[in-house]
């Protein structure tokens, strides 16, 4: 089984001052997933992020910070808007998938998971199971959730890539990202950015942390974090670029693909 | 805890051609909700129906019926079809509940509960009882699931106000609808029908089922079985016209509204 991926930022356009999907990329994006199930059947699960959708909500209602009692009902009100709009992408997303004949399944991560601090620390996955022996492709988002410390909280897609991998023992884990994969410093800014192929330990994190800007990095560190986790327990994952085209579909194929693979050190 | 069902007639426009939302009738019954919790604070659930958001691709590729297993491709897409078509509609319900102040959160069926033979056999209700204490409004549909027996089928919002009902036992249930509640004939072709103010058993039943016409009172004698089967347990439905103005708040504040009363006889 494959866990793949697909960054908000590649499925939604970020300029724009209205939420809007990418429709262009989406749909290469599809038939891509497509030609490689047509070549052969892969069980797949696809994560997406919550783009350009579910982050303007979520800021503006300060969702996952701490909070006092009388400021619940305006808090409830957000985690609704921010569910709502994630629903909203899911949905485009869907469709788009649908239309080239991909039979995607969605379970929002709100419906069944919890959190503790923010971290995931309840969800069932038997759904995922019973869709994946059934042919097909469950679909989870980056979404909100109830958090016993916090109360409510934001869960990541690159948190949900984790928490599946752990419980389902993927064989592979492929992040669709809008960069190559790990640079020391921004490529798009800095022409001496050094590309990494393999990425094995914390030390290798430390090491990018300090020469380059956490948020020039577009989360990438997050990212690592959660699959430097998966690597020691033996889950390789790959960071891709997957707006070139037909990334995404070699990837799928195995083929040979420039990215960084995460994975635990000898 | 109330179980307010919204019949997907009153939320969608019928006669339209496209999948097409009723945006007045929306606003008013979501403003009628609001100022009853305003009110009084009241824990609800509210299931609404697929409408014709969910019915054309249900129908057109004849989810529940059995089938070959060379048409499962087929199958699959008309399921993920009706999953998406029907979570569209509730986006745009749940859109119009927030924007009136509604913290409103989905729990689609299709993401957690399977049946066997088109009755709901497993699905765990604890993320209901989650949101509910944390002060939200949890928000079901009709929906698509898998079956033990025939792979797929289709979920009505009847089936689940049952199911809710019978495991979370709420206080009342209110089944808002586009007629006044039941008539032993279509009160809006026939001059001498009747109306039942109360009906308790499956011989008051036979005596509709005697006189009417099954289509004709649209779907009704469906939704009085699911609900028979309720007033057996002890739980007490009520039949109303969510389409006449302040009935649905006047209902939710147990003020007198015209309606038929589904109930255990003595």
């Amino acid at each position: 089984m494959i866990i793949l991926k697909i960054g908000g930022s590649i499925l939604t356009n970020k300029d724009s001052a209205e939420s809007e999907i990418d429709s262009k990329s989406l749909k290469r994006i599809a038939s891509e997933i497509k030609s490689s199930l047509d070549r052969s059947d892969k069980q797949l699960i696809i994560v997406h992020g919550a783009g350009s959708f579910g982050h303007p909500p979520a800021k503006e209602y300060k969702i996952g910070e701490p909070f006092q009692k009388d400021e619940y009902p305006q808090k409830r009100i957000g985690f609704c808007k921010t569910q709502n709009a994630v629903k909203k992408l899911n949905m485009l997303i869907c469709e788009a998938f649908i239309e080239e004949g991909l039979p995607v399944v969605a379970i929002p991560a709100s419906s069944f998971m919890t959190a503790t601090n923010k971290r995931i620390t309840d969800g069932n996955l038997n759904s995922f199971k019973k869709y994946l022996d059934k042919g097909f492709i469950p679909v989870i988002y980056g979404d909100v959730v109830l958090d016993n410390q916090l109360e409510i909280c934001v869960i990541s897609g690159d948190q949900l890539i984790q928490y599946l991998a752990v419980n389902l023992n993927p064989d592979r884990v492929i992040l669709g990202t809008d960069v190559d994969g790990v640079y020391s410093k921004n490529p798009k800014t800095h022409d001496d950015a050094i590309f990494f192929d393999r990425f094995s330990s914390l030390e290798d994190l430390d090491t990018l942390e300090g020469t380059t800007n956490v948020d020039v990095t577009g989360g990438m560190v997050g990212k690592i974090k959660e699959l430097l986790y998966l690597a020691e327990l033996g889950i390789e994952a790959k960071i891709i670029n997957a707006e070139v085209n037909d990334n995404i579909f070699k990837v799928l194929e195995d083929e040979k693909v420039k990215g960084t693979v995460i994975s635990r050190g000898n």
